[in-house]
């Protein structure tokens, strides 16, 4: 009875991949809605995820020799202001604090849409002499984007992310952070969340609100639009001018440093659901799974099962996140709950197994199962998580690649965005014009000009000049 | 020359304790001031102190079966007048946001003071039967309060802390969960931290808002004031009425829960700071110091010597939190700075020591060299961390004991608040009156009904009147 229901309440993905979405995040128990207008409340669960997340790419990033630090939460909006495309970009979504302990501010305050202000005036303050070069800062908090409709983890005005900001001694020096840090984004992606990303450089007109380049790793998900994951910005000098940061070069001359910011958020996490998900639920990349191993025991009331199921939990516990299901409810419901929840693989164990010293591990994913020895567990266990990792890894690669067509006419590539769902490579001369009428006419925007791709024709799908630029073009969240 | 200069440079102790407080934070780069009225910038050493505060505690509660959770940052103002008395304790001073997105809010929101309210709205969508209990909850995040005046870590606009949320079946049980909760503030002062704490019950006029009871550590700083440095707070049903939660019992009728919430902030790196420093700046407990040992090579032009140190870091670092200084400042000079820093141990090793095949390791606290020899040096350390640890707390106790005194008239208590800074033991008849009496005329406040203390006299300091309860008064940060 249980597992049927439980079944039937989540719509299919070919049905309605939107509901799909929801429903498994709701099923999940990943968030909740609360009273305050486009804010998620991460419930444990969610939330577990994300310290995964986090702690994963919290060693990545201190590998390279970043620190932690914490900026207010606040900028004052003569702050907001030093930087003029910055403010132009990110003045209209913010939130305005205007009173605070019962009076009316002389200046009134946003909440952080993203901290490269804050950052700056911090510089200004400790960056003197080349010696102090290169910081390497990042941060771990939430961020607030007044958004009109809001949708968990793709589009919420709250969202948890980190930020780096680095400030460096010369231009060669920021660049190279900002491809390190793209590097270290796709890596994360492709090593921990098994999704593989496209990596490039976006257009102008898509650049970040006051960068001089930003670049991008672009996910396809399962309906076959894309995600940004995780974006890189080079400022160039332009925010140490705007806030006055000088430092003391090596030839004793006054200088202008250059600076890099790049972010991950929650988002990743709709990017996981999106990418590796079924119409069973929640699919999981070991890495970031809070329970890698269920164990569910199997006609538990007779003699010795609960016992062995124990057994096995404290056996396996200092090496895998496992969890034990000892509640009474049916194996059935168990199993489909377990699978809602994505947990990448399953431990059943019940008499017969225990008299032949086995279990039967069964994988998430494709729902194989497997005999395994109890003598040689660990190991199993560790083969059976990477290879799913790489069966994740693989099916969403293949879907990708099925799902990627090339255009090299107007005509084609408005036919493909109508009714092949997907990312279209195509040619681009650069003009703004020619994005803006893609956008417009055929729905689609530019996601990257990727760095290891070979051109697909000489003219722009658009306008049909003369074209160098290879770009990847679909819909996106 | 440069040695000179740092020592210089703070304020002793004695000749002015609240300058040598902003000395230290300032020389030991754990905050930067901002233009962000009252909020500071924890820097990459402040913030390092933070996350290992935040990994440890985190660990403690996670022991116990407390999951992470994240709640919206704001908070309606309907939903934070929902519960009478908390409204009123924190509505006048919350910062307001009236405006996002480019227009006016139909209803302004607050950003929070603390989550009571958010969490209540949750458990309301989630709890509904018995077998949804105990909900044990936490998140980490920060929280603003309008303050006047402000200090790094003690007093902030913004601050960081956790707060922990927890709903329970039964008052028993929340009460419980209460008092557990003291008892790993308390443990953790006093086994990570090395500071000793009181715990008590806080006075009704002192309870956190819209609290049936609140309970308290406090610790002495070297100054002899108190520092409030976590407490924990029982609900009653409190808030389960106000914002209408309820569940079904065992025996299937409809009751009203009991919850608990508990917390700790950054200021704990203030009672840090203020009850271990010195004229020569911090002195940090080893279980958050961000380096525990600190590798100083000597006369490291000789051959062999930075390799040596090197070495001696690579074999190190598997198992403390280790640097190396091979910058070409002055012995001297590190030794100044790591002591500022408040970094443990200090690791001294030159050519000499290498012929020997031994080092010096010099404990920050008492400045006490010991050689150590290298093929014992993991267990030296350990014993040496150990010692630190223990020699930190009894020291910090014994000064708490010498400068705690006890009173038992009103000239009595008056004349030690004024000259003997420290704690002051005295009975309370329980009035309000008195309260206030002690507080305008004497200047002390009521710490806590400390748990586990005999009486020191049958009347009240005050009033003179019978009384049964003994307080730890005393003046408070």
């Amino acid at each position: 009875m249980n597992d049927k229901k439980l079944v039937e309440e989540i719509t299919s993905m070919e049905d309605d991949f939107s509901r799909w979405y929801t429903d498994v995040v709701k099923k999940a128990e990943l968030t909740d809605y609360s009273s305050v207008r486009g804010c998620m409340i991460l419930r444990p669960y969610g939330y577990a995820i994300w310290e995964n997340v986090q702690a994963d790419l919290d060693r990545r990033f201190k590998a390279c020799g970043h620190e932690n630090v914490m900026m207010p939460l606040f900028i004052p909006e003569s702050l907001l202001q030093k930087e003029k495309d910055h403010v132009e970009g990110f003045a209209p979504e913010v939130a305005w604090i205007t009173h605070g302990g019962g009076e009316k501010l002389t200046e009134r305050m946003c909440v952080r849409p993203t901290s490269e202000t804050l950052f700056c005036e911090h510089y200004a303050h400790v960056v003197q002499s080349y010696r102090d070069l290169p910081k390497l800062y990042n941060q771990w908090c939430s961020v607030v984007r007044w958004e009109k409709t809001t949708r968990p983890f793709l589009r919420t005005m709250e969202f948890l992310w980190q930020e780096g900001h680095t400030i460096h001694e010369t231009e060669e020096d920021a660049t190279k952070e900002t491809l390190r840090m793209l590097d270290v984004y796709a890596d994360f992606c492709e090593q921990s969340l098994a999704i593989p990303v496209i990596k490039g450089r976006k257009t102008e007109k898509e650049q970040f609100a006051g960068a001089k380049a930003t670049y991008t790793i672009e996910a396809m998900m399962h309906d076959g639009k894309a995600l940004q994951s995780g974006t890189s910005h080079f400022f160039g000098d332009g925010f140490a001018r705007a806030f006055d940061i000088k430092f003391t070069g090596r030839d004793n001359t006054l200088q202008y440093p250059f600076q890099t910011s790049w972010g991950m958020s929650t988002r990743i996490i709709g990017a996981i659901i999106m990418t590796h998900g079924d119409d069973s639920g929640l699919v999981l990349p070991p890495a970031v799974a809070p329970t890698q191993l269920v164990i569910i025991p199997v006609a538990a009331h007779k003699p010795g099962v609960t016992e062995k199921a124990r057994e096995l939990k404290a056996r396996l516990e200092s090496r895998f996140r496992v969890k034990i299901d000892e509640t009474d409810n049916s194996p059935g419901w168990k199993f489909a709950e377990y699978e809602m929840k994505g947990v990448p693989l399953r431990l059943e164990i019940g008499p017969r197994d225990i008299e032949k010293n086995q279990c039967v591990v069964v994988r998430r994913d494709n729902r194989e199962k497997t005999f395994v020895s109890l003598d040689d567990l660990e190991n199993e266990i560790d083969r059976l998580l990477l290879e799913l990792h790489d069966g994740l890894y693989k099916k969403a690669l293949e879907r990708r690649e099925k799902m990627t067509y090339t255009a090299t006419s107007f005509e084609e590539i408005k036919e493909l965005a109508e009714n092949s769902p997907g990312f279209i490579k195509a040619m681009w001369c650069g003009d703004r014009a020619c994005e803006d009428r893609l956008k417009e006419e055929a729905g689609v925007t530019s996601r990257c000009m990727p760095f290891s791709e070979q051109p697909v024709s000489d003219c722009c799908v658009c306008c049909g000049k003369k074209a160098e630029k290879l770009v990847v073009w679909g819909k996106a969240y």
